[in-house]
């Protein structure tokens, strides 16, 4: 009945939503995905007429959001491409109608209840689903994906964060009592589509600003699945002037010194078949314009002199490996695709 | 009583509001300036508290609107930096409360009330007001604005399209039945502070585009004040990824063959004494950075080897020379100031 | 021996090099292609060594430009991203050699070598090439790219003039004796990868402006392929702050009055059965947004209330549509591949 | 003979030079200053030649550099705006000719010649100049500039993160065996105006990148000024997409809880006095826009709930209070001039 080549899509009018679809509509596996639409929204029939920069190859249909309809029409996977809330509504209701999710919000990336609604002061989803579903990060956690029933998309700057540190505390070189700092930039797109006054191009364009610091939602994520106690963190958001792209800059201390072939090493050893995470050579440092468009995570790393301190770059695609594009490789990886499938 | 050296300042909340409380700020003639602000703002009481780029040195006084605190305050003169309804309310109890007023919208840029009326879609100021008004474009209307009650204050593509083309037109040089054209492109803050969607960063970036084919309400300004039929003039406006700035490319034909000299020399006949238009020599452009943060008017121009087609190019500060800057230069001929006080 | 699914690309150093290999590296009918590097990047031997952006994806080979090599390549279909002079010396040695030559530079895009030699102060290619190469529009000249053995890859901005206006002329529409206005605006990568202190950052950011008015290269493509008089056009190129896009808003007078729809009309009985055309509803215009990375040609307009001014506007990729997209579009049709092979 | 309202300066081309001079022909202390050129520009006659946006009211004089002219000159005050070398040679002639000197180069912010040479890879000033020299942060050295005859103007970043950490270090506050991160980003006029490849435009455009990562010159100007050992520290310098402007986000770790409003305190502390430090309230952060073209540094800063862990915004103008306006501020300091003369 359900088909792995067939999608359905809830919520597109964002950039994300945007982003999964041009992905989907070009994925070799995936036959014409559906998209559904909240209630603002629902006179739309036709994907072109919310974008029309795909006219001309992405007319797809749009339609009035039903989980009934959904669970008719044969898809296999939903993607909820939706507001925390309205994902704490809708997973556990397709989950119930056997479809398989993946959910780009953030309501099901925390194992611990209270977590999130420290962090996001909302109600959150049941426990037996925060404890079921899975944490979307294919280059960490590949071998629960092909039985998930439930995947939370991990947050951009959480991605970037993560895969960049995670070598690292997994090796115990980190001299963790020193404090690691994280300080990441995001282009604007992250901030979602709905006008804002401090997202207006003249307040954004030739300027830079921090926020976020120590308040951030994406914290709990990055200390939970790098496992490293959240007092021994720092980590900071900042507005670049850009459309598209995180680039995360992670300062760690080493507990012995250490060669910048040994670093290299031991990324390229953990991310050996990991075809979506890049290593720069010792030296050499990624930038936004190399993933950018891209489901790519590029890393690279300095190291001083003595050995023992080290900063790692780590950047990505908020809209690609951020977002959309993980959340087509975990589709990838759900029904076993090849990784690359779509995405590449 | 009143004093030329006291200004008031209603609607200062805006970019436009913004420049020219830091030009009036900064005026060598002019005592620290009082704001009037209207409701939603009307608990603001520092000038910082709108602006924090303003501190430590532009800690003004902002006051709840009220026309007989204005008139009781010793100001002479009024900016009236107010939406188009605002500014035909108060403007008219103003003038009567015996001050002058700067008018920045566009109420009373007309002498007809039905062409306001038309493209404004708004009812227009009284008519006897319409009539004493002088367009303040101080270039052309010098000699009326020492006695002015009221001063519309130009629309910026209007400025840079009749000072691009005033010379050519009194010449009677164009041959305007072959048509001119006037392609206008515009910086971000133009549109306003108020969040649209169409103006948020990701949505401006990377992107340009025309807009107002047409149908753009400064059109009327342009061919009222060049003294050309409507009928023979193509304007559009586009919107340029950038937050300052306005740059016009005009074209004309010419009725007969003429030399780069001639034209040089018939514009820097026009302008002289004209200390903020700024004359390029044939062959050279002028370029936005040239006038961004300024208050002057640049003009070049290009003549095809047959010496009958003619290229214009007009740049200016759309917040500078196309709003506030014009508008303090407005307050230094109605006052018989240094024409560059304040704005150089 | 030769075979259409293996192409060698000389030269790709520079943007469009780059956007072409991104391509030919996706597009479905085509094997691993070859790109050939001049002297002075001839240690390369890899593909991601100029672009790392490509690692994990595109690591084609590179050799030393040899036109030998080349043709015991068994390549069928060599592109030339060269400058002017190479073009000139290697397409007559490719075609003798027996290969299809798409050519991106501007050495054969005239009939007449006197156009070229006045307009790019060069030595023209051999008469006989010039008399046989296609000027590879596909939207015009479909018919004469299945038997070319060299294509004159068109400029970027004379791309955009073209299609938005020649439905108009060779419907008769227009009024020409009152002239034609093209204004154009492009991105920086334009102007090409060699660094120039203009097209430094901070001479561009926040910055536009004019250059080539009546004297860019452009010109003479537009009015041979319009078949329009030069005597009735004015050019103009302006660099806008974006890194990709072109966006050329046309000026014609009509010499009747006519409906928004039957301009409409005219443009989609013209452009049918062109897929990389896409025409807007009257009312609607395209913006560099919708086009960028892609290789459509998106066209709009505007039409007075009277009927008789017209203001078309046509926007693409200068890479993309105006560059390496229309080579590869160009390929498809010289091969018979589908018209969206590889640029949808 | 020599009149401290006369002022020279030595290399005007770059960005920071055409900051100084828009600085010093508005200062009110300062009469027409003289700009000195170095060979390859010593056909300019006029500082409009250089730049056209001075048209109007730049009309400064340009001669061709020399030490015996400057010497007759009058001049009591020369700044340079030379590379490191050039400095190293026309400082010791100048001041042994009586001038008293502002160099802007990193020539002379050393008191250790080796530390000069490891760093710039170049032959160090005579000792006793470097010796005599004073570091021309008017915010920590106010008592050593009236008297200075060399004052040798800070570098930008360093500016940026001394301001930020000064009153942190002084008052013993941070654990800094557990290090301190300082993450600082910069608009593109830092890398100067001479063409490169990478600051081209569509190199720095919607990209955004780290360099210098332990080895960026102003390590040893932040370890030596703010007096703690270098190997706590971890500096890092990244390219945003701006023109101009420079933040850095500074990491320490307290070594005992602290409350937000102390931390204010000692802030406003340390700097009061300083007019062109503004600190901002605990919660609030400055930004980029806040500081662009003016000579302010503003603070602002983050801790988080425990109080243990603090952030540090500090951003500036690198042409302003990072260069040209720290130089302007050293004059007025250096002749008891108005500390905000010509700066505000």
């Amino acid at each position: 009945m359900s088909d792995p080549r067939r999608v359905a899509v809830v919520g597109v009018t964002g950039y994300t939503g945007f982003e999964l679809a041009r992905l989907l509509l070009r994925h070799p596996q995936i036959e014409k995905p559906v998209f559904y639409l909240r209630e603002s929204s629902s006179h739309i029939r036709c994907l072109t007429e919310l974008f029309p920069q795909l006219r001309g190859w992405g007319e797809a249909p749009c339609r009035p959001l039903s989980v009934d309809a959904i669970a008719a029409s044969g898809a296999a996977t939903v993607f909820l491409s939706t507001p925390h809330e309205a994902s704490t509504e809708l997973a556990p209701q397709l989950v119930a109608a056997g479809l398989r999710v993946v959910d780009l919000s953030g309501a099901f990336r925390f194992r611990d209840a209270a977590t999130y609604t420290q962090w996001y002061q909302l109600p959150a989803p049941p426990q037996e689903l925060l404890d079921e579903a899975v944490y979307g990060l294919p280059e960490i956690y590949a071998d629960q994906l092909p039985a998930a029933r439930l995947v939370a998309n991990p947050g951009c700057y959480a991605t970037s964060v993560i895969l960049g540190l995670k070598p690292l505390v997994e090796s115990g070189w980190i001299a963790t009592e020193r404090g690691i700092v994280c300080d990441c930039k995001s282009g604007a797109t992250g901030a979602g589509k709905e006008p804002k006054r401090e997202m207006q191009f003249a307040e954004v364009d030739e300027n830079f600003r921090a926020y976020g610091l120590f308040t951030h939602r994406h914290t709990p994520e990055v200390t939970e699945h790098l496992g490293v106690s959240s007092d021994d963190v720092m980590f900071s958001t900042h507005l670049l002037p850009v459309a598209r792209g995180i680039l995360s800059t992670l300062y760690v201390w080493l507990n012995e010194p250490r060669e910048a072939s040994d670093v290299e090493a031991l990324f390229r050893k953990f991310y050996a078949d990991r075809p979506m995470v890049r290593l720069w050579p010792a030296g050499k440092l990624p930038e936004l314009q190399h993933v950018v468009n891209t489901n790519f995570c590029d890393i690279g790393f300095a190291l001083d002199a003595s050995g023992r301190r080290l900063a790692v770059v780590s950047c990505l695609d908020n809209l690609g490996k951020g977002a959309a594009g993980q959340a087509v490789q975990n589709l990838n990886a759900m029904w076993k695709f090849d990784a690359k499938s779509g995405v590449i």
